[in-house]
Order: structure tokens, then C-alpha cells, then sequence
């Protein structure tokens, strides 16, 4: 079966840690908006034409007659299908928490530059950026990096759940990623003190099918439109 | 089985929602936090004593062996056990992901007060509040709202998936609520948009269960410590 993504063309934004399972699991797969017609694929979808269970908003996953949103649902979704999680039941409920708590940072990393609310843009809303990316370099970042690295020494593998790669390692390197991009400063002073998360990045940066994306058109480059946005002013 | 429940004692919070749940369910649970040494044996737990799954913040589950974090994972895992939830798997996967957008909808009420983040209090962050609510009052609760009330209208039922209640619309039912008491203003003016979704609160306040809990002492008052606080400076 040939799934549909639909998220917005411009950005990796959410949408990349559904990417980056497809890209993993070498799914056949078609990035919707990014082609023509595609964002008015994605407008009537959201809309509720043609399904039952509209999203309320991008990412969504079109796997058949299915129409699946919110981005730890996908991968939860996706998990099952294709090897990247366990499959008993405990564990698989384990690692979808682990990335609902991912979910919950990316609000807190976009909130950085939008303390104001999404509405506005980041412009009108500077100084307000400055104060919250303040404490979410000193506070927050660090309580959920320490939380991650923390679950890597502790699983005793490569991985967070041990020697098996699951979506929430292919989305944690997403968070190095894009926090490396938005927080250079910070993240050159932090991370000595995650040297797991560190390597962790490089396993899967060193995966045949991600490097292989990552070196391809279909990977967006960051940008000032997504959640990871490179603004010095928020760095300190 | 006797469940235990983690979550901070003085508020409502985003264990309400976990609450509920088990109310409805006439669960047996004990709410640990709330009672002697609760708070200590809470902070073990998330400190990963005792148990390999340590969550990163409460709510949290202790079910047996089981420790599990993530309200929607929670409420995932006891919608299965106590048929608050469909058994077909698309249909479970749509209830939970109403649930992550309930959970989206619950970050954006949180930063109405908290729009610089958790760690300054709301008295130091007043103005920027203020900026923050005139959105969500214009543009992103109605949005929210328009969501549900446009799935209650296409349900065919008294709930949001037809004629069986799921924790979804218990939600729904702590979001109305919740919303009353920090925006009466706004609430006032536009619930006459929301007739279903005013009735699925009747509906389900008047359930024998949630009557109970809901006269009992185990429901918390609504305070300004929690994620519903009133500030008339924030209802406009």
C-alpha cells in the first residue's frame, strides 16, 4: 500500500518525525502537499470531505480508507506496521509516552519563538521570545534532555527501549537535530553532559535508508518557518 | 485491582481528565498524592525508583506492575480495560487522537496564564497573559470548539463517536467546564454555538457516576493553581 503524508510543503516541522519512520521503514510513500494539488488535498481532507475522522489539523497519514492524525498517533500507527516498536502491549504503550513527552517538548521548542500564541508572527512578538527562550534554555531543554539521556544509560542498548531502534530514537535524533539548528550556542555548551543523546544522533544519522533521505531532496532544509528556527537573539 | 494515581493534591490539572475516567468506570483507585506520604512516594517514582519506566511528569498510572505516564496514554490504556473506548482498532485510534487534540487544546488554555512558560509565576507575566488570551479568545478556542461541535453534529449520537460514551467526551465534558469557570465571559457569548456541546456536558454531569464523583470531595475544587484559573484580566 502506497500511504499518503499530508503536511505543510515548506517545513519539516511535525511532520518530519512521520517522515523520517517512512524513510526508516523504506514505506512507499507519497508527501501530498509538496506536489501539485496537493494543499487542496489537504484543505478538503481537513474539511471532512471524503472521511469520517478529519483531522484537525497536519500531519496526517492516509493509509487506505483510513485518515490518521496527530503525529504520536501516526507513528504509533506506523510502529506496529513496520517494525518500529515493540510489540507487547506494555512496551508499546511505554514508547508512545516517550514520544508524547517528545510531543510535549516540540510545543515548548516552538513556543520559544510563538510565547504569544500562533497567530501572531515571531516579529511581533521579540521581546516576549527572548524572556521564554531564556528559561527554556536554562530550565526546560535541559530537564527534558537530562530526562532522555537518563532513559539511554538506563536501557542498557544503543537505543532508548535497548538494542532495537523505534520511532522515538529516529524522532529524538530529530530533536538534536533541529535544536544543533536553532541553539547552536546552547547546545555547544550542553552537550558534553549528553554524550548518549549524542550518539544516539550519529547511530541514526548513520542508518543506511536515513542517510540516504537525508542526503535527498525529499529532507526540507530548516528553516525560519518551522518549529526549529534560528534566531541569535533567542540564544543567548 | 486497585489503580494509584499520581498527580499534584490541589488541583484538577491534567489529572482530571484521568479522574474522570476511572469515576466513570467506578474504578478502584487510590488517589496517592492526596494522602499521607503521597508526594514522596510520587517523586521516588519519577526519580525511577522502583520502576523502569520512569514518567517525566505526573499524571501517572501505577496499575500492578504497570507504571504508565501520558494522559491520553492513560486514558488509551484504560479506555481498553474498563469500555470507555471502541475495541475496533481505527475506531480506538480516532478516540485517542481527539484525545491528543483535547491535549493540544489544553496546552494553549495552560499558556493563556503561562505564556513565558512554567517557571515564572502568572503575576510576573501579567501583560504578556493578557496578549496571549485575546488570541485564544478570538482566534483558537473557537477553533477548538467549532472542531468537537462539528464531530457531535456529524456523530449521529449523543456522543462524539455515535451512541457509546468514550473518555473523550468525558473530556469534553472537563473542557466545557473548565472553560465556564476561566472564561465566563467568552463562554457566555459563544456557547450558543456550541448547543451539542452544551448538551454533552448536561449529559454527561448527569450520569450517576460523574453526579457522585462531582458532589463528593475527591473533585477539587477549580483554584488559580491549576490549568483553568479565572482572571477577569484574561476574559476580556
Amino acid at each position: 500500500m502506497r500511504y499518503e503524508l499530508y503536511y505543510w510543503p515548506m517545513i519539516q516541522g511535525r511532520g518530519e518525525y512521520v517522515r523520517l519512520a517512512l524513510e526508516e521503514a523504506g514505506a512507499d510513500y507519497d508527501d501530498v502537499a509538496r506536489g501539485p494539488r496537493g494543499m487542496a488535498a489537504m484543505d478538503r481532507l481537513m474539511a471532512g470531505k471524503g472521511t469520517k475522522t478529519p483531522p484537525f489539523a497536519p500531519p496526517f497519514l492516509v493509509a487506505g480508507s483510513r485518515v490518521i492524525g496527530q503525529t504520536a498517533n501516526i507513528l504509533f500507527f506506523l510502529g506496529a506496521r513496520h517494525g518500529l516498536a515493540p510489540k507487547a502491549d506494555a512496551a508499546r504503550l511505554w514508547v508512545h509516552q516517550l514520544q508524547l513527552t517528545i510531543t510535549d517538548f516540540v510545543v515548548e521548542i516552538h513556543d520559544t519563538h510563538h510565547p504569544l500564541g500562533p497567530s501572531l508572527y515571531y516579529e511581533d512578538q521579540k521581546s516576549e521570545a527572548k524572556k521564554r527562550s531564556a528559561d527554556f534554555r536554562k530550565a526546560r531543554a535541559p530537564k527534558f534532555l537530562d530526562y532522555f539521556e537518563g532513559l539511554l544509560k538506563a536501557s542498557g542498548g544503543s537505543y532508548v527501549t535497548g538494542r532495537r531502534l523505534s520511532y522515538v530514537d529516529l524522532s529524538l535524533f530529530q530533536i538534536v537535530a533541529g535544536l544543533r539548528y536553532a541553539f547552536p550556542k546552547m547546545m555547544a555548551q550542553r552537550e558534553p553532559h549528553y554524550p548518549r543523546l549524542v550518539a544516539l544522533y550519529d547511530r541514526v544519522a548513520d542508518r543506511p535508508n536515513i542517510r540516504a533521505y537525508l542526503a535527498s531532496d525529499r529532507r526540507i532544509p530548516f528553516n525560519e518557518e518551522g518549529i526549529f528556527r534560528r534566531y541569535p537573539a533567542l540564544d543567548g
